[in-house]
């Protein structure tokens, strides 16, 4: 099988050094270029890749991508920065996985509203495919520009999909209750994630206004076929990594937890990274991998479902390197074992 | 004003090193006994407390607790071993505050389904008063046996009792999801809060089905004059201590935050550990302090309560000395500034 | 007993919020300005100190400081900055006690050689007294500006002047290996003290060339009459307060466990908070406490010193309260209970 | 190739579950037997390894093994268990690598000395050899029986190797400074490792008196090819994974730290799993690898060599594998990267 080449755009975060150390292991994938303001060497940046990599960065420049052979990009910029690079990448040829937010709404006057300026690049937009291999593989192995889906709707999506599927829950009146490690906030130094201001502390922050929660929404709706409404109230608690969603739903009728486990199973059949279990997933069981958890309950009359995923693999980085195995043709699994 | 002569049955445990602490430092209270298994130096089993007090524990005696003129002793023994020692307490005219569980469910039929036991002393349950000195004050001040309340109940409690008493939310259909630091999980060790299967994680536990799911509703259907109906999903965090609440509920009628902001306000206003903020509570901010905060916000058609404490302080040994306080006459907030 | 009035310069930083919560509930210190560049209420840049005082932040001016009858100054600046506080006010007849590193080093070519600049007050340097009341209690009470030390060098002085002054251990080739919670790095937010850097993680800094290392060699020369030549080694580990030091020095005669305890015990008898242990000392049983804990051992040939304290409180806000209490007459442990 | 078939005795500690991820992973070997006193499935005990291995723990029994083709065994059983269980299987022919502490210490005398007993297998003693494949892989490849090194032992040892080899550190007065997270001391729940009383905490332990400080002696006086004397001095901080060593050596001559660093790049030129770095180590770096990072400085006259490992991979299942690969032929990386 011939080896992907490929690129990220903006080598400085964590989702970055995620995928970089996602690739180099990969068996079906070549790493060439990580794009960055500044010249220097990817391990000066990340000390963890000293002695596995001597790629140094270097000023993006789509035209030597081309030169370069480059498939497929990882865009791992800021959204709105994000947009800038997509664009000259595919019309050149180069199919993107973005990372950012750029390409999720799909609803160019919802991006704004949301995001507080005009989106830019409505025609990209339109053929931007949401990619959550569990929902929408065909689509993602066919696409040109992949909008990666966000750490925190992924427990949100697979977590509630195939109750709405099956009409087991109203699509209304959902909760999510959601908690992330701090490296979901990124790697720009902020008083609010300096480690004695996080640290033994638990806070919400965001709730009912963060902009996971038209992503959830926009998703959902597509699955269930009817509008679906939801609250979204995320949290940060003291660790690295890992989101732990809560979610309650109200059955359409009598359920219990067997009837709905029997359910997720055979919907995630063929899912490799979904595992459903009987037990509560911790957040420590996925992490550093790309394994999504889901734990469902019935209890005080409500559906509750329980999902645990690693923010920065299953969240970010190994769900891109998913859709990118879809979108060459490599095993699914490849590169996540 | 005369010095309240204290004692504490147990010793062992992360609720009695902290009773210790705020007694050894309060004005008008003295800790003269603490009981044990075994008679070994309180410092030797808290090294925190070295230099601290020399106080030696010793066996349960009380016959020996009379004749140390002990007016109030606090109880910090496992639930049904705290039932033991009080009896024989208030025989002999001692006031007990409990931090037990085995006092707070005023109907023993009730007990016995969430203990798996009958509960064996239903004279004392009768008397028994809910210490929340926030609600109840009037009933404390006059009690000789204090049932101390949970952790995790109070910030549910506090942060509903306003809206249910002016009824500004349905009685029903309440969702409590909380997440705990990891002291409050006790002191014997298991394999659950050994450092490494709890740090870097986070799982539920006991979801819909932990005891202190009917102690909140006991307690609200009480001030709320009709059932009230909750479920309660308790989560395990990395970090000492600390609770945080979010909670859910579906208003009567359109609300608002700023409107339902001013309710607590009143609601509070003398109340000296209520802190109601516009902000997102932090645990942090009131970790080692009797202070819960509370906000409220309204979203999605949701009212959304949010409240932190610190679990071993304002969740156990920081209350149970206001209720002491207001027992034996002195200022509400002696010992705990 | 006349309440002392203070001032803090500087409110923002994790040691000025030690202080206020120290000196408010100090029986005999009102804490009555706190200066910013900023005018904001305290408990706005630092909400655990919501309900608890309703200062709000001014400008520093020195006479506005005279007028409000201000005896005594807690500066809580960056070194340098502070310095020029402390000369309007030690002119105006205002105590100062300095948290910054401005007149720790005796010496002003030292302080520049250390500091990559001129000291600039060489005047106040020379009367400055090295706060560390175990050692110089009867300067700190006749001072007018004391420098309050350093959090790294108070375990490695106390932790070595008995041994130095009853000439039990050579005074050169010693080792001070320290590990330090996250907050002694300051409250600026900074790639290496993010939550998702240094969580998990532990690495030395500055090995022999940190700024500590000649603070600790001045006052440990002084108390032991001879050169004293360290090394002094620290490092970043993943919690929020707490420093220990390992230290380890050559015997100058056959030495043993028990013998030197004794000997500290004996030095250390009317220290108050100062604990010589017999059990190796854990950073939390000091935590949120002004007290150091000492322990001795003699294996394979040499004296092995640990000491742990927390930084923020005997580190730094604690020792300087202690400082004050000296200065104004109230006992050594006053507010510091 | 072809594939290695492999057996873990002893199932349910942290070093078997990472041990497990290795193997399932390595493009050589083949897991077919776990052994445990209980049967179960290995998923039932480690959560993380749902979804990805069905095995059903075994109890122990040789010659269903050599039924199985078992061509290698890891031991990581309790030390004393261990030994009970390598016997049989060397009789059978089965290669061990035993990851306990029974074969590191050549001398029995030495080993009942610190561990309490008499060693009790002493022919096999005698052929078993040190895992540590930097320095001893000839003697690995044709081993029988590897005694895999102890976790806080390699930093130390190839840290100091190069120095000691090349005659450029005193042999003796050596310090070494060590700090390990909490999964070095195991899953069995102890008081001391419980989350409440570790978390937040830094303290020493077994200073001097640890059983790692005669094994570091012991390999690094065969390497000097003269007496080794050092003091070992272990400490427990807040994570759940990483050692990182600070070591004091006395230079034989003036030294420069430019000079030793090109020294340790020459000795390690061939391995690839050390890196020799310009910056201090993080432990984070080497989390979840089984690289060992080391830095060298020259400071007030002493040589000062700092080093981190993961105390799980590379201090344990990591160097396991590697000897795995030495001895049956696989590339030395394989399975690690």
């Amino acid at each position: 099988m011939a080896h992907t080449r490929a690129a990220i755009l903006g080598g400085s975060g964590y989702t970055a050094v995620e995928l970089v150390k996602i690739l180099l292991r990969h068996p079906a994938a070549e790493l060439v270029v990580v794009t960055s303001r500044d010249r220097q060497p990817l391990s000066a940046v990340h000390p963890s890749l000293l002695g596995r990599t001597d790629l140094v960065m270097e000023p993006f420049d789509p035209d030597r991508l081309v030169n370069q052979g480059v498939q497929v990009a990882f865009g791992a910029l800021p959204h709105g920065a994000s947009r800038e690079a997509v664009k000259p990448l595919l019309e050149r040829g180069i199919r993107v996985i973005d990372l950012s937010a750029d390409y999720r709404l799909k609803d160019a006057a919802e991006y704004e509203r949301w995001y507080g300026e005009p989106h830019g690049d409505p025609v990209n937009l339109a053929r931007a495919v949401y990619g959550l291999p569990e929902l929408f593989a065909d689509e993602v192995r066919a696409a040109t520009l992949v909008a990666n889906p966000g750490c925190y709707p992924q427990p949100a999506i697979l977590g509630l999909a195939p109750l709405l599927i099956h009409d087991r829950i109203e699509p209304t009146g959902i909760i999510v209750n959601s908690v992330s490690g701090v490296s979901g906030a990124g790697r720009t130094p902020k008083l609010a994630t300096l480690f004695p201001e996080c640290n033994e502390s638990v806070s919400a922050y965001n709730v009912g206004v963060h902009r996971h929660q038209p992503e959830m929404e926009q998703v959902l709706t597509r699955v269930a076929g009817r509008p679906v409404e939801l609250l979204f109230a995320p949290h940060l608690v003291p660790m690295d990594r890992g989101i732990h969603a809560t979610i309650y739903a109200t059955p359409t009728r009598p359920a219990d937890a067997a009837d709905l486990t029997a359910l997720y199973r055979e919907f995630y059949k063929d899912a490799p990274f979904v595992r459903v279990r009987d037990t509560f997933p911790a957040t420590k069981d996925t992490a550093h991998t790309n394994f999504l958890d889901l734990t469902v309950r019935v209890v005080r009359g409500r559906v509750v479902v329980l999902a645990a995923e690693d923010n920065l693999v299953r969240g970010a980085s190994g769900v891109a390197v998913q859709n990118m195995n879809l979108m060459f043709g490599h095993p699914e699994t490849a590169g996540l074992g």
